[in-house]
């Protein structure tokens, strides 16, 4: 039972988890540890010091928690506000439904800004709540920068923009699972006062590691926050940052030796250039979609996802009998349409430790797929598309020049 | 900074994490994938099923979280009890002090029941507590079979008689996090409602698996049950159980593939050879701390653990001392004492999948160790007890013979 | 010092070392073991009756030997011939040259029959040879079934049914590297005395293992040949065999795990579906050069090989820039045109453990190389006509149906 | 099939294949690579390099082959030898049994000087030979540093010495392989002319690298000598070492990126420390074993090795009942008594990354399964004596100071 044979590599395009690099899988490959020995809470510290610089901020506190991108919501939330507290919380597609879910399930007074699903979070509603609140009722923006259920991401400077504008001191709460460490992401710059992200995301580690950064006004509001909360409780994790043992509960070691590993390889490209190369592979993958003549789910190009890329297919298809003969014919994984968009788009996930020839050969099955289930694509036309921008822009590779 | 390098094995007696058995290491050497295809599904299956074996119940629905120890409890608090809700909780050592702290910031009135750190948990006191408790104030009954901190083990038997006695419907909640797997534990038996364990454990993997079963009762108590929750929430599993997908958020790909592997080992073993496995290494581990002339921090036999034993060192050593030559002298890996037993006890971990070589192993160690740090132990006094009860009880390896 | 970091995957199409299958790999993942424990000879039973399975025997005797194409090459002569016999042998392109030069050294007296590179054996001289060696002074035949370098492969039924005509009796010998496990190989009916191949190829392991075959014939000229020879003597194997014990040196424990593993892999897709899929990849990969418009270095249909292609460049681009190219900018590793055709040819391996994808990303690097450096390539050209090829001809995954 | 299950760790110390730490493990759990890539070269001429130190060599080639040792002997022999050459060959115990009978299948005229089964190579007689040889007949002398059948050392410094006095320009050709790493070995200033070892020994890699260091005068021999080899001619590694390309055909990928490791982790703990451990667990093993009241099969103290001891039972005692009863109750592997001593002596390995508690646990495995088979052992004795010496000697880890 240990796995449905398939000959070759499994091409993994769903937006998370994502593929592991083989230096992480290596740095991973161990027996347990003891977490109070010296060495555990050595490298903590490198971590805690490292992490920071994915989320560009100096001043932000990051906490390592075993959970995932859910439980990172809740660290988000329960840590910041109490119950009855009013937030603006943008619904554009599944994931930001089920945050809001969550919103609400914590007592949470939700002021909903609804999109259609394609379209990023109507930041002129967001002008207009915080004009009208003079009173400072609001007490959180959250927003998710990238939902990865229709690949659009919103703008999160015009956030902090408006906020600003305002002068309006709500906390501004960032949902970055799908994109930190692959898109362009300034916490301190923008002024983000929490942000997220999962393990399993651009980190490309396995699930298991939430991890939340918090500005000192989220240290300070934490401080008075009434949503009750222990396991997600930020004062345990300063507690014992304050005595030099970081983990007031068992970590896993092989993640945070992953972790390290993961951070490694990061620096060593460039966090720059990781992301620049997210930015040419989502680039590749729509001018594929184009080249096919089909839609992205996307709805203007100002919210183009640079992560995942849902491909919305005609009305005559069901994109869930793509998504399933990708997995039994060709071995790859796509990502289902989900909720709104079930049976109406499939996704692309495009980001993590991947390059251009992996993609290439994903979008060159999705073309045989798409053939496959009665869709008249010209065979080679997405990759030409795609090759003809990628020749001309991907790098040498610096290590092996 | 890969690690702190000692020539050979480290060895790791700490009562958690533990030893992972190299067939697990291997099963979780592996790339992510996408859970929402049907190998996961199909995985996942098996687990649940399976997983109920290591609680003997066959009513019980189990619920793998990705969490620690500490995250199982709030799922089993949070999703049986609400706000106000009467438990009544044994203070025995460190680990039922932060469960009882647990309850208390979740805003459960608790009956905190205290014992000197060394006793098991005063059942007289329960008896009294539910003889009183006509009006079933009580609603739960929260009790750690095994208090890791001083290896005093809970007759929880004994529990299950004194409720039945009384006839009282309080909840009976049971913290298994250095137990199951390694002691004898009997969910439907003893009409526990929620037992709970961590992967670090006796199951021998790596920490984030918080592994949460409960009864049918409690997960009737769990439709009313008002504390505030959302990543604990048993609802969204039990949704995601009915589509037959399991998962509400992301797994770890690599701890399900680890606990299909544990749980084979496991059962390749047989439990009950298992459990009988831990008995003579904690049997052996006692009679080497008689040998040495110390004292076991356990107070009476009743309540010796069978997964970790926390030695009592003479008052002018400090058994910090110990802990810290181990793995800067002899690469091993021992408990600190913690909290009120800090520098009067350290702990030996002899759970999980290790065998009577390598507990002997560590056990010259520590006599070599008492020996460095001033005690006048006999060397080999008490390999030579050990070997004495394993020489006459160590039985061939089935798969051997 | 680790690895010369690219990101994302390296894509392995060199015709050996291939890639390694995960769940090989995982199989890997392990310490040594004692190779005198029951386990080991009880292992090592099972690998001797399955590997017969590969080579298509039933009679043959397999030897798996600590040592690389060239130990399989020297153990098939040496146990088989002695100094100064002749041996009729085929120089068809480097490692056919290298066979040759071995048995030159050797002390054979070797009567060479040479084509032009992109040739197969010449069969005709080889009909010849034999009608006109009535004293049977002609010891074997030596034939490389699959040419490396150029991408050839030779007719080894042919070379039976000649053998049969004029009834000769020298031996069959054949050098399988690049051919056993992915292309169609039947020992026993084409009455092959010695058949050979290394671990790093189709079979999808780690470089160490050579695994020779010998038929019954081959076995009593061993008790006869006249080589020198000890540690590449059957006799030793035999020895052991017989005893049970079966090692005369320590193998590689984890090899043997791993080949355990990569038989189960292909027992589990079919032998027959592995070399089913060797000649999907190849086609594909023949029609893409096609596309192109650049030449097979195979200059016949009937030669075409299903494991590497052979691609002639025009005579302004050296093959060589291209494969450096393909490493320092794409992360593709390609076959480097050798001796002969060096900077003439480059070659694409489609051997072992790959899948459709995998080779349709490698193609689109290709295609992007060639413009590169200059060749007026249609971008796609060569994707779609692999994938209009493909895309009627996978068939779904049975594991997955 | 995967493993013949027991729990906890398997006990190995089989004086080879040994255990090989966690760090190297990792290290080789990778796919295959491209060999002729810039990256392999560059890596490869850092393990030239640095192997060399192991040698305690400058002036020495190195040459990593994909072998056993019983092909690294049939590389230093071959190289440096022609058919009909007189060696001198020392008879001790099987391994250098083995030997001989190699270099009498490899046709030459081999003089053997024979000892007891306990004793070291007579260097007495040597000096005899070489004194009456004054027309320098004699080749080379053939000698094994350490007989790992009985657990002797021979005197390799005496060996130079008499060579030197006698002025006599034979080879001095070492088999290093249960030595160097482990044992003090000085090739440089000992004037060994061939020195080699197997990657499964005090490395502490898996099996299939012979290691092989040749003099200049080594080198030199082989421009004449005129024993036939292919496979194991240095020639060819010259060639490609020339070309900077390193490798004459396919190495493994997984045992160069091990090497590098396992180099690496004993350049950190400082090659001399190595050697020290050796010396520290074999002394207290010696100490076990002669509190136990048996006899070591070394005969006299200068003999004594410290990377395996050969311990003789009493005569009612079959010693594989010892090794059998081992693997199958305490999952502890011993190495059998061979040929002559069969039955008579069972031996412990203590080579490789070990440390002292694991060698305590196998010793107090050895004194239980000695009662088991009826020998009135003291349980305990053994452990202490050795605890009561290692007490005294074992560092701080430098790196945990």
């Amino acid at each position: 039972m240990d796995y449905v044979y398939g000959p070759g590599k499994n091409h993994l395009f769903v937006p998370g988890p994502v593929n592991i690099p083989e230096p992480v899988i290596r740095a991973m490959n161990r027996n347990n540890e003891d977490y109070r020995s010296p060495a555990v809470p050595a490298l903590t510290k490198t971590l805690l010091e490292d992490v920071k610089k994915i989320f560009k901020t100096t001043s932000g506190t990051p906490f390592l928690i075993p959970t995932t991108g859910t439980g990172a919501w809740e660290s988000a939330l329960t840590n910041t506000l109490s119950p009855g507290d009013r937030t603006v919380s943008f619904l554009i597609g599944q994931f930001s439904l089920l945050w809001i879910d969550q919103q609400q399930r914590l007592k949470f007074n939700v002021d909903v800004v609804e999109s259609d699903w394609g379209q990023g979070a109507n930041l002129d509603i967001l002008a207009e709540k915080l004009a009208a609140d003079t009173a400072h009722t609001i007490k959180a923006i959250c927003i998710v920068h990238n939902e990865t259920a229709t690949g659009v991401t919103n703008n999160l400077a015009t956030v902090r923009k408006i906020l600003d504008h305002y002068q309006h001191p709500a906390l501004f709460l960032v949902d970055g699972v799908s994109s930190i460490c692959a898109l362009d992401f300034r916490m301190d710059e923008w002024g983000v006062d929490v942000a997220l992200t999962g393990s399993q995301k651009a980190l490309s580690l396995p699930t298991g590691m939430g991890i939340v950064c918090a500005s000192p006004k989220a240290l300070e509001a934490s401080k008075t926050a009434k949503s009750v909360r222990v396991f997600f409780d930020w004062k345990d994790y300063l507690k014992f940052y304050k005595m030099g043992t970081y983990w007031p509960y068992t970590p896993s070691i092989q993640l945070l030796y992953g972790l390290r590993a993961a951070l490694d390889l990061i620096f060593e490209e460039g966090l720059d250039n990781v992301i620049a190369r997210h930015s040419r592979l989502a680039k590749a993958t729509r001018l594929a979609v184009e080249a096919w003549g089909l839609k992205n789910c996307t709805q203007k190009e100002e919210w183009f996802s640079d992560t995942v890329t849902a491909v919305v297919v005609p009305p005559y298809i069901d994109s869930s009998e793509i998504v399933r003969r990708a997995w039994k014919r060709y071995n790859l994984s796509l990502g289902l349409g989900l909720n709104k968009v079930a049976g109406k788009v499939f996704r692309i996930g495009h980001l993590g430790n991947i390059n251009e020839l992996q993609l290439l050969g994903c979008l060159a099955g999705v073309e045989m797929i798409l053939k496959d289930v009665g869709y008249p694509v010209k065979l080679g036309s997405g990759v030409a598309a795609a090759c003809a921008y990628l020749q001309n822009t991907i790098p040498l590779i610096p290590s092996r020049i």
